[in-house]
């Protein structure tokens, strides 16, 4: 395992130091428990959006804090969710006095856990919860009951945190957040395993010329695998089931969010990124923004996921809002 | 070989059609020259900055281009020095009357051909040339005489951008990418190779405990081979002859850049980063700024660099003015 790591137990909150060290001006880190707070603490009368999960998916959730998107993230080990006291300390940390939304990747423990910390601060803090659920790949799942929630979070976050950085109810964030997740969807294809620290060894064994269509970001197994293939081919094996289950039609428009899984390199992303534009062309669905690159990882796993998100006015003007984080940044 | 590509030689247009397709508010794409230009054509009175090299390193150079940063970016095959006909075309391009920069990384290749497209221009643009060099690891090396140009150069981009941008003539863009260029070094190491699309096979062997210490980022060969250790040790095998260099001392004030050789995930950089932070603090060497990403890669490459930049007033405000292009994005 060659890893830029000391101690396997110290990776975290390692991590963590150095996102605050190197972002001061925009995160701060309660290192008692793991969690990136907001710098300059609460925003009276602002809903707070917590999310959180297991480390190794970088920069989601901790880089995604800042004005416009989060104001917390909770860090569990890696791959492992954060427990209750994590979800806890962060739900009041951030807290202005007008709820908390807890957006919560669809997966057994983070659930289970951001439940029992909303139960801990229940009739103190208003605590609403939204569950992504994008991944299209498979239907229950190693980790989940129901779909796995991946890349859309990201759009989740962005967006419902424009709308509470606007001045929105809990109510009216939450919704928002319940909408994007309803028009997102998603689905990833992996070129070779990560390794988990603690692990030491690679998570599962791929073929020096296969592929594992419909991975989730845990390493999980997908739909099937595959012969390497190019990567207009490749594109295709995720754009498909995609545009299928969001019922995309000619005319429609659209967020294209091209994602690295963490080891492929920016070129190979933006060849991915061309693959998958040419084909939203040739169904005549208009991609109106985009993202490319490494938001959502597995560690140094290869390969990449795409994620679209079907846009209407209001989200789109979400969207464009100004955000400030150590990884998404614009409008500041 | 496991890489998102169609035809090993189509990779550099269609990630330039990729970029110019996901960044159309920033860049158009010089399909015919493989060239990255500022979207909105060349600016009336504003001296130009050209730079480019071969691909492989993205997002140098072309998620480089746009306000306050360059004006165009000549793509060569992989690893492969761009020719003087891109470089003549780019900087015809966006030439506004007040002269072009072309800044080159110190290669023989990059700096034969940007002289020769420079004097296919004489005459007619005033074109001053600034040569990166700010790699320790080794003094000449496989593709250079003297010392090879490296993560610094994106801090030069950056900086010389700015003062061209805020209406500086070409003598003092010149100068500040000279002063930029005479204040910053680098060092990187490697923990894995990388795979040439063209070659098919790993650019080197290393083994699996094994660490190549001050590697370029064409995989050439470092300074020395060490076991693997922790990141504590290995931030300071790159600090010390970055620091020492520069004759950095107690109380100095640095722009501190871990960048990711383009496999390494996120996570990994930001322990990298903590252990650098720390190192610097233990030498009385203040940290102003940052910048903790995979900005100059090669390839799939694990592996990490650090750069320094010893900064002052003026260099403060050119590197905080603000910037928009594909990869860096601030103020606006």
């Amino acid at each position: 395992m060659k890893k830029l790591i000391n101690k396997v137990e110290d990776i975290v909150p390692e991590a963590l130091r150095g996102l605050g060290a190197a972002s001061h001006d925009i995160v701060k880190i309660d290192a008692t428990n793991n969690v990136v707070l907001r710098a300059g603490g609460p925003k009276k009368g602002k809903v707070a959006l917590v999310s959180g999960g297991g480390s190794g998916h970088e920069p989601l959730h901790g880089g995604f804090v800042g004005l416009g998107m989060l104001d917390a993230a909770c860090a569990g080990a890696v791959f492992t969710s954060p427990v209750p006291d994590q979800m806890e300390a962060a739900t009041r940390a951030v807290d202005g006095g007008a709820g908390v939304l807890h957006i919560v990747k669809n997966y057994t423990g983070d659930i289970l856990n951001f439940q029992m910390a909303a139960e801990l601060v229940a009739g103190q803090i208003e605590v609403a919860t939204v569950v992504t659920n994008d991944d299209v790949a498979v239907q229950d799942s190693l980790y989940t009951a129901g779909r796995r929630g991946v890349g859309g979070t990201v759009l989740v976050e962005k967006i419902a945190g424009a709308h509470a950085e606007a001045g929105a109810s809990l109510a009216e964030v939450t919704a928002t957040a319940v909408k994007v997740n309803a028009n997102v969807r998603s689905m990833g294809l992996a070129l070779t395993s990560c390794i988990v620290p603690a692990a030491g060894v690679p998570t599962f064994q791929l073929g020096g010329d296969e592929v594992e269509v419909g991975i989730g970001i845990h390493g999980e197994p997908g739909r099937r695998r595959e012969k390497l293939a190019s990567v207009d081919d490749m594109a295709e094996w995720l754009v498909g089931p995609v545009v299928d289950d969001l019922k995309l039609k000619r005319g429609d428009s659209v967020l294209a969010f091209v994602n690295g899984m963490g080891g492929s390199p920016l070129i190979e992303l933006y060849v991915a990124y061309d693959s998958v534009a040419r084909i939203l062309a040739g169904k005549g669905i208009s991609i109106a923004r985009s993202l490319v690159g490494s938001y959502i990882t597995s560690l140094e796993m290869a390969g990449f996921s795409v994620t679209l998100l079907r846009l209407d006015d209001e989200l789109l003007r979400l969207w464009d809002a100004p955000v400030h984080t150590a990884a998404l940044r614009w409008g500041v």
